[in-house]
């Protein structure tokens, strides 16, 4: 049985061109850039490459704008530290309520440990971000605003370029988190309010373990990693040659995918759902969402039931975050987005990669309802019940 | 012409046998480890039997003492904030001048900008450790005591076990950066005084952008990067599974390598040059030095310049470590032995693998002495004038 993968928001499988494009830096070409002998000369030219293909891939107006770290966590943790250290006399930070565990986590240290005050921006019921209460939060007292630009879970779209506006006017830096969006949605950075960036190479057929910060040149800058002069100082430790390259080659693929191929596809999985499965809901924003991510509501079927059954028949899903997988307690997003209690728990992400075909969707359509219709046999309520 | 590589403190080649174990999971076992689907069962089981190989090189007590992280660089970061947070009464640390840059330019920041204490212990011209002036810096206000086990220029192995102990009776924990000892010399942390330890990699056949942090059980850990729950919370982001089976893989060969064999032909090397070339000072310890390691300075020649022509000559070394390449000065390892101007301008470093060929070796016997007296026939100085 050929196994169907949609759970692409988790990580996604390396590319072939991506896997060719590491080779050589992980057998012949294996020299420390910063060596001054043959051997470090084509992985120093093999990261000033890459670095040019992020740069792309963001719209950065120049190269190096874009550093490279081990992931989209340290991306965020890079760039929250860092604002906090631009200005002693700012010492609040503002973030919504479903930002990814990387800024939230973060926060609340901060914010228990630190004398950080974290304002956090709640959603509407299709995860859309409360702009009045954001408004409110923005003072000259921020340090900085951080708002990821596409949710892990809902595949939202948070209109980041007028929040980042917004965010300037009352002088504090934004930061987006588009770990999620970078090779999905088309990402322009030159011209707006934005001053920082992550991504992370696996969300996009790149390799595990490493990720860029894009840093607006000009904005103050405080390095989380200190020691050797890798990254122009604000990022040390031995490049991961094979990992940045591996970015690299990630980023140019991605600019050529078709998103409305996709979206199609991610389209017909849903309303065919819709079509054959009863009182299920649609979680996120229907205007403004990923075009690969849909994440459902059963109600009256348990969330992690439903992945162990598609999962025996070759289907991998999520059912919520990955980092909070194991938990049976709904994820933080789908609390926020205050989905009612017998639906919040039926919660199933589907995430289409470019690689998904429509013969997959429709295994998908097929295998799904007998599962979910079993498991509401088996449910403690009825629908008359939860009216 | 085969090039000869004898820089591999730098970095070493990558194992083929660590590419062999990597593949899969650069390719069809792509999952995150995380995902409750058959997609992140394999890599989950990857991700502990990893640990364990990294649990045995190190002779650690238990496989949770083992933590990921993307390399030396973030391990040493990682150990020293973490050791800085456990006790706030405790405001001093103590290393040496010879730390890798990883330690140094952390110390510089945290003395500079957070006001804790550092006290730097001075080397004798041999590169060990003012053990009288370590014994005046410990006090009840040492948080933490950073000491490298071997260093990365010359090769000298600190007596880390005796030092640790040293640091407990004061009630400071311990951390020793052993980027360079792990893989080359006996590490067995079970029963010492150490409380954490750093390795990276790279630097023994593994990949870069992957490294480890040993913590022993017990000790007060705060995390650098915080999000997910991966690594037990203690290190956030999807893990770099590919790397980190690279380094497990690693790990496993480095124990059955014969440092014997690489000692004799370091010895040879040495040895040989001593004979073929006058006015040549072995830097570092020479009782309990690296059995790789040879680190020379050349009286009245540029380091750089015997780089460069040994380059040319198909010869890859080091003129300094390689995060300070680029610069002229002598790097701060040799300025703090106290090596004459004259030599300390000279120093060149011949790291060798268990790779390394009696064939290679009696090659570069060959290639270096006209290239030293090549050298010094330019010197504006004469033997004569220095002394």
């Amino acid at each position: 049985m050929e196994r169907i993968y949609l759970d692409n928001n988790a990580t996604t499988r390396l590319a072939p061109e991506v896997l060719e494009a590491m080779l050589p830096f992980l057998t012949d070409e294996f020299g420390n850039p910063s060596s001054l002998h043959a051997l470090g000369r084509g992985p120093a030219r093999a990261l000033s490459a890459a670095r040019r293909a992020v740069q792309e891939l963001v719209g950065a107006e120049v190269e190096s704008e874009i550093l490279f770290t081990s992931g989209g966590t340290e991306a965020d943790t890079t760039a929250i530290r860092s604002a906090l250290a631009a200005d002693p006399a700012r010492r609040e930070i503002v973030a919504s309520t479903v930002e990814h565990a990387a800024v939230l986590a973060l926060c609340e240290q901060l914010e228990r440990h630190e004398g950080v005050t974290v304002h956090r921006i709640p959603v509407d019921g299709d995860g859309r971000l409360d702009i009045d209460a954001y408004r409110a939060a923005l003072s000259p007292r921020v340090a900085l605003v951080t708002l990821m630009w596409a949710n892990n879970e809902t595949g939202t779209v948070f209109p980041v370029e007028g929040l980042a506006e917004l965010a300037h006017r009352e002088g504090a830096l934004f930061h987006t988190d588009a770990v999620q969006a970078a090779g999905k949605v088309p990402v322009a950075l030159r011209g707006t309010d934005i001053d920082m960036l992550s991504i992370s190479a696996h969300k996009f057929h790149g390799p595990k373990g490493v990720g860029a910060l894009w840093l607006r040149k000009g904005v103050p800058f405080q390095p989380l990693i200190r020691g050797g002069k890798q990254e122009r100082g604000r990022r040390a430790g031995t490049e991961n040659i094979p990992g940045i390259v591996g970015l690299g080659r990630a980023a140019e693929l991605a600019q050529s995918v078709d998103h409305g191929g996709m979206r199609l596809l991610r389209d017909r999985l849903e309303q065919g759902i819709l079509a054959r499965i009863p009182k299920v809901r649609v979680l996120g924003d229907p205007l403004d969402r990923l075009p690969n991510t849909s994440c459902l509501a059963f109600e009256l079927a348990e969330g992690e039931a439903i992945l162990m059954l598609l999962d025996r028949a070759g289907i991998c899903v999520s059912s919520g975050a990955a980092c909070a997988s194991g938990a049976m307690e709904p994820s933080h997003v789908i609390r926020a987005m205050k989905v009612p209690f017998t639906a919040a728990h039926g919660a199933i992400r589907f995430s289409l990669s470019r690689g998904t075909t429509a013969a997959e969707i429709d295994r998908v359509l097929e295998a799904l309802p007998p599962i979910v219709a079993q498991l509401r046999a088996l449910s403690p309520f009825t629908a008359e019940e939860v009216r």
